[in-house]
């Protein structure tokens, strides 16, 4: 199979992997950075670079788009352009509407978006095995040529991944909800708090408030163009928020207890519904362990589970205002998980205190 | 020093240790529950345990309030009027405003808030160093006795805490934007995605949606209780929240690319000032470590890590959908530490990608 990949990233650089060691494949790579394409072609990414787009889709019979969401339409444009009715033409974008709306009336072109790594990180980052267990969503349109659409999920899946098909529409909802507002909501999070508390340092108030902010601020490089490409469907969510906001604090000023009651319970079905739904050994459970933040303590206590097969599946950690001591947060699957959990961390001489959900 | 505890869970119980280790002091307790108490008493945290609170205040210096926070307006009353006017009265409660209200002219009583634990987890969680470099909020009023404010912030100084006054207003908006909001937001983050997702899980799209919602629906014992005991604040901090959503809704609708730079650019800052002022070595640096997801590799990753004198500031579990791979979230303090963290990485033959901030 020839496969052409434009854009050799993170994730262009992976499917080039995953193309030749699971397919076989024979890649052809560009990339406008020479750089970028001559260590994907060292890194075993590609078997060949190209001049130019052109140069790179002669005779391919599966072109990957894969540059920054920003360029996508235009370079999807010029693929299509370079070659002939038997090529299909996809891409790896993480925003679908605008992308689909310009070219999915073209039978040849079926939008793509692997959920695995991020766009920009480079092609040093790039594994053949990127794409394992990973879903793979897939935008065919009524227009789309049948056997094309069949070449480009049979092509997902033979990388190892689990291809979906999907509207674009609902996939840019989907990705609002669960990607991009959690980025959104992290910036102002740190903008309230840091105009509450001025100039002083946050308290260590626990780690919900570290947790929702990690990515505050994140990879400039990619987030404001990710939240400008997807900027309907965003803002549709972040209206929808600050709707629900509002009626909670009418909730919360009115002193409606038993509403607010079953308002966080259900909080709580839900996240179990959206994340354990596949947990083999039941829901998660958290056992917390009081620790010396000193280097080491951390592994010692991962080994001792390690060693005793207890998988960890979450972890949080919460260390003390003045980094010397703090916890540790176990998230292992099931009450069984969680005693053998709390006997091993005992036996260590830490102190484990199981957490009621 | 005679002290009194009245309720000995988490913090009460590990007031009580603390007392005893750090200042020799004599411990009585009292709590509803003659279970806990007892519990308390095995466990090293009281002297001896009183039947009813006016016993255990007899002969005290100090009497610590230490219930769930809805019991606390009473309890504080039943101690001043079990005690005369030499003798000081503090809480420990997550909310300060309707308590110093009540309260705050009586010039016996000053409110305080040690940031360490949370209100309900029992004693068996109680330990000697809880308090070891905590802020320990304390909320004196124009009305307090100086010489009894001094009692009690050198009780707080001497078990290891930082004590810092603060108007009781001031630390329940502080608390609604750094504790309590990340809660309510993890409630409606789970919320939507439950609606946009319907019946499927959520796909693996990187850690910001489950770093995020991590706390939705946690322990319906007591968030509803502080919810509803800081509603006026916690109310302004959603109305607040939400009304920046709707500004940020029109600006990504109408385009405003420099706008939205800029605000991303100001909340990486805004976060670097609120956790990373104090730390040795430089802001924070991610180190992305790619691996599988079998038990034992985060302990040989941290193990290693550890033997090498890195620490581990903080950490994010990427799993893969198929929970078979995925990635580890290394975060140091700074440059240097980053380089010697990929390195040590490397060495074990897992991929390290420096991740761009």
């Amino acid at each position: 199979m020839r496969v052409t990949v434009l854009g050799v990233g993170l994730i262009g650089g992976s499917v080039g992997m995953a193309a030749r060691n699971h397919l076989g494949a024979n890649v052809v790579g560009y990339d406008p950075n020479p750089g970028a394409a001559g260590e994907a072609l060292e890194r075993g990414a590609l078997d060949d670079v190209a001049g130019d787009v052109a140069a790179a889709c002669k005779d391919a019979e599966l072109v990957v788009c894969a540059s920054p969401v920003a360029g996508l339409g235009d370079l999807v444009a010029e693929a299509l352009i370079a070659t002939d009715e038997s090529v299909a033409i996809t891409d790896v974008g993480s925003v679908k509407g605008e992308l689909v709306a310009r070219h999915g009336p073209e039978p040849r072109f079926i939008g793509g978006h692997p959920l695995a790594g991020a766009e920009t990180e480079g092609v040093g980052g790039a594994r053949a095995d990127l794409f394992e267990g990973a879903r793979w969503f897939l935008t065919p349109t009524s227009d789309t040529e049948g056997v094309l659409y069949d070449r480009v999920q049979r092509f997902a899946s033979d990388l190892g991944a689990k291809p979906q098909a999907i509207e674009a529409d609902e996939h840019d909802r989907l990705m609002a909800a669960v990607s991009q507002l959690p980025h959104v909501i992290a910036n102002l999070l740190v903008e309230r708090a840091a105009t509450s508390l001025g100039r002083e340092g946050a308290p260590e108030v626990g780690p919900s408030f570290r947790d929702a902010t990690r990515v505050a601020g994140s990879n400039p490089a990619i987030w404001p163009d990710i939240f400008e490409q997807n900027s309907d469907a965003l803002a549709d969510e972040v209206e929808a928020l600050a709707g629900r906001l509002g009626e909670l604090a009418s909730m919360l000023r009115s002193g409606e207890r038993a509403g607010i009651e079953a308002w966080h319970g259900q909080a709580a079905e839900s996240r179990r519904g959206l994340f354990e739904a596949q947990l083999e050994g039941g829901p998660l459970e958290e056992v917390r362990v009081l620790v010396e933040n000193r280097p080491g303590v951390l592994a010692e206590l991962a080994l001792a589970l390690g060693k005793a097969g207890v998988n960890i599946e979450d972890m949080a950690l919460h260390p003390a205002a003045d980094m010397r001591s703090g916890a540790v947060s176990v998230f292992v699957a099931g009450q069984e998980e969680a005693s053998r959990t709390a006997e091993i961390v005992a036996a260590l001489g830490h102190q484990a205190v199981r957490v009621p959900r």
